[in-house]
């Protein structure tokens, strides 16, 4: 058993009542007192489906204001969430809802008939978010304390290769993320997030946790609009909000040449690092980026890059949270090696996959994050690349994420994917998938050569409409692998 | 075991090394890395004088900064501290080192001759916190990480009556601690904290964890001083400030009609509910006064007020931190009853005192306060009186610490101290010892009858020169009744 507290909710509609918990962009206003009165019926409707403690209730639906209901209620429940992409293929949600072993799904109108329809699984019912009995009486009580060892949502890794795995959090995977962000980014009575990402993926839902544990106001916007987004930076007084790269450009390209205001203090950014000229561009707007790294199973960010750093330190994460611990595996003559973490927000495994588990975790709590890195003098982490996209090159490393940045500096290339090819004198030579509006490609290789050292330039720069992405936007480096065998051929 | 995570100073001297850790108001300032190295020298002074993990070290100090090393470099050697009350008789030093195994006293050289000159122990060795050899080389490893499980700190209960009880913090207590403030006082990227409160009890020790855990700079004073705190105030962008009620009558002498600055956010009040004359001229100087309830056994303040409701709610102490609940237990038909709380900042029972613990704390994580209070409509709390000196007087009760707050705020009423005295007719009546200039003590027994209820009236009213307290400055009731008995005989 692990340490026992007030559940979340409930304890902000005693503190903070009347405040607002989500202030939806497009529609009405939430107190906390009113989400955990919804949450609540909600719970009564699931404990009247005949939902236990322990069960496993699936969520397949957009950002709404329902869905962050139908989380606090699992809660009020016992029962464990799985959260699924709704950009996933029919057969990937139905492996993810048979692995998980998924009793209900709750979907929102626009993805219900998915499960609906498809009866892969006879015994997995499909409820609409708005259909739960919010009214049948129950006798039932609800759990109004959390056990931070319990089981509280699961997500699935969107991994590029192999079956996705399942990573549980517990509640204190979640608390202990929420309380080494505020140890990094303080905490202020005038904090508003404006939350945009999925709330399927960890990056989205973690906003809500740190609002239930803050008592922080949302500011939610349901799909990424950046005129949407930029109203609200500048006139509905958030003061945070998450983002990813691409977000970041269509933003300032939205933005101009103006500067946000002065209280918007944190622009949180995932999803690997940012190039110079996104940095730069930030920094004349005055927007602080907080450049970030972390996954899924570290319960959202783990390591974080203060904005004074962000140019002097171009393409570091920064350090590790307050409670975090990191450190590069089996370092060679350069530093570089296998970053491994660990913390209380660091989940002790995957559900249901042991094989999974023991090959990324170790007995003492540490997590082989399958990323390779190094630190700077400063203690400061740099993320190389994916350990597996690796590119071994006349016996030196190269790593396609810094040959892409490299790419996407340049003037007209909006997207670019970096693999290895098989070569009979270096052992492998780097390819290049772009999008790019400039068509001349040697252009873009005597560029390369000005920026790179020379066995990292790419051999063969290939244009193309799209890169091949995952659900979750993930560049698939496999599928680039085949594309390149049949340009060979 | 418990959570782990990185030793908290090891961390703070990796994320903010050249950022204020200390701030002596008379001398040098100290900064993380400073402070971290300082901490390890001492903890390989330590482990040359043979300590070893889990052995109880004692410190017998006024406050200083070589206090708070040791306390850390106690913790790189997984030692635990035993905190001891400088102002103790030498035979309660001599009990609570006995009780707590201690094998080396660390003493400050005011404090040392008290346990060398006097041999009541053997095997106990007193070392000045400036001899430890800090250069002593050894190749034994320091404790880099601290379990959430593990013990850290012992301090004595100031019990008015009874022999003291071990109260024994694990790290996890004192994170939890600094957490839970944090979740109500926010935390910002200029907060400064005034340290005066002594270091050997948890308001003063609790500031020095939040200092490692926050990554945030205290200004230290070695002891009371109104001018030199009101100069922190005003001069020294000090932003918070932990203050007992005699400190803030002093501080408000001090001021004037003045009033603080604006970044002052937060005078966090200990010690008792504070007299409506008290918070209204701290309104009018727009020092913004949070009234706090707690205890030794909750890792320091448990339940906090809000300014805006400092006038409000008067002598209310307002709702529990965010991980943490209260109930009343067993409450009367006026709702009035023990108040028992629980949260991860509870600790789980006395040191070496099994009966102590029963008595006090359920099997599932209440503690028994002792305290009498209620909750109003809104669940703030009101905190009455100790249960054991409660006065039933003709079936009703009464609460000395209310008739001592009417006394309180008399005109020239500078002490004041309520004990029940044995009536034939009423069962009990109240009487009251006062340390006043006005002589007159028929004027406040008339005063009294515009205040209070009949049956809560002193029957008797003592002037004397000077309250019975303990070390700590608590009231000794159980001596009141003592000279009651003498003055009635």
């Amino acid at each position: 058993m692990g340490e026992i507290m007030p559940h979340w909710l409930a304890k902000q509609a005693e503190l903070k009542p009347d405040e607002i918990a989500i202030q939806e962009g497009e529609g009405r206003v939430w107190t906390f007192a009113q989400l955990d009165k919804a949450s609540r019926q909600f719970a009564f409707g699931l404990l009247s489906e005949g939902v236990q403690a322990k069960d496993k209730i699936a969520i397949l639906s957009g950002n709404c204001t329902d869905f962050i209901i139908a989380v606090h209620a699992a809660s009020y429940t016992g029962a464990v969430v799985v959260l699924i992409n709704t950009r996933l293929s029919e057969s990937e949600i139905a492996y993810q809802l048979k692995d998980a072993d998924v009793s209900i799904v709750l979907a929102d109108e626009e993805n219900a008939q998915v499960t609906k329809e498809h009866a892969w699984r006879k015994e997995l019912r499909t409820l609409l978010l708005t259909e739960i009995n919010k009214k049948k009486k129950t006798k039932l009580a609800l759990v109004e304390e959390v056990d931070l060892d319990t089981g509280f949502t699961i997500m699935y890794t969107s991994g590029t290769t192999g079956a996705p795995k399942a990573v549980m959090h517990t509640y204190g995977n979640h608390l202990w993320s929420a309380m080494g962000s505020m140890l990094n980014l303080g905490l202020r009575e005038d904090d508003k997030w404006l939350a945009v990402l999925p709330m399927f993926h960890i990056g989205g839902l973690s906003i809500y946790f740190k609002s239930a544990i803050y008592g922080m106001p949302i500011y939610m916007l349901k799909k990424f609009d950046e005129a949407a987004v930029l109203e609200a930076i500048m006139k509905r007084d958030v003061t945070i909000m998450s983002a990813v790269s691409v977000m970041m450009r269509r933003l300032l390209d939205e933005l101009g040449n103006n500067c946000v205001p002065k209280s918007f203090r944190c622009m949180l950014l995932g999803g690997g690092p940012a190039p110079r000229s996104l940095l730069q561009a930030s920094k004349e707007r005055e927007i602080p980026i907080f450049q970030s790294y972390g996954m899924t199973e570290t319960s959202s960010q783990i390591v974080t890059l203060a904005p004074g750093n962000a140019l002097k330190k171009l393409g570091s994460s920064g350090k590790t949270l307050f409670p975090a611990q990191l450190k590069i595996d089996k370092p060679d003559a350069k530093g570089e090696g296998e970053i491994i973490v660990k913390g209380p927000m660091v989940v002790n495994g995957y559900y249901n996959n042991d094989e999974a588990t023991s090959k990324a975790f170790t007995t003492d709590g540490w997590l082989h994050t399958g990323d390779i890195g190094r630190l700077d003098e400063d203690g400061s982490l740099y993320v190389l690349d994916r350990r597996k996209d690796l590119i071994i090159s006349g016996g030196e490393n190269v790593y396609p994420a810094e040959i892409e940045n490299v790419l996407l500096n340049f003037e007209g290339v909006h997207e670019a994917g970096v693999i290895g090819i098989k070569n009979a004198k270096w052992g492998e030579v780097p390819a290049a998938f772009i999008v790019s509006d400039q068509v001349d490609t040697n252009t873009i290789k005597s560029n390369c050569k000005k920026y790179l050292a020379s066995y990292k330039c790419p051999q063969y720069i290939w244009l193309v409409d799209a890169l091949p992405r995952n659900a979750s936007g993930k560049l698939l480096r496999n599928k680039l692998s085949l594309w390149a065998a049949e340009k060979l051929e």
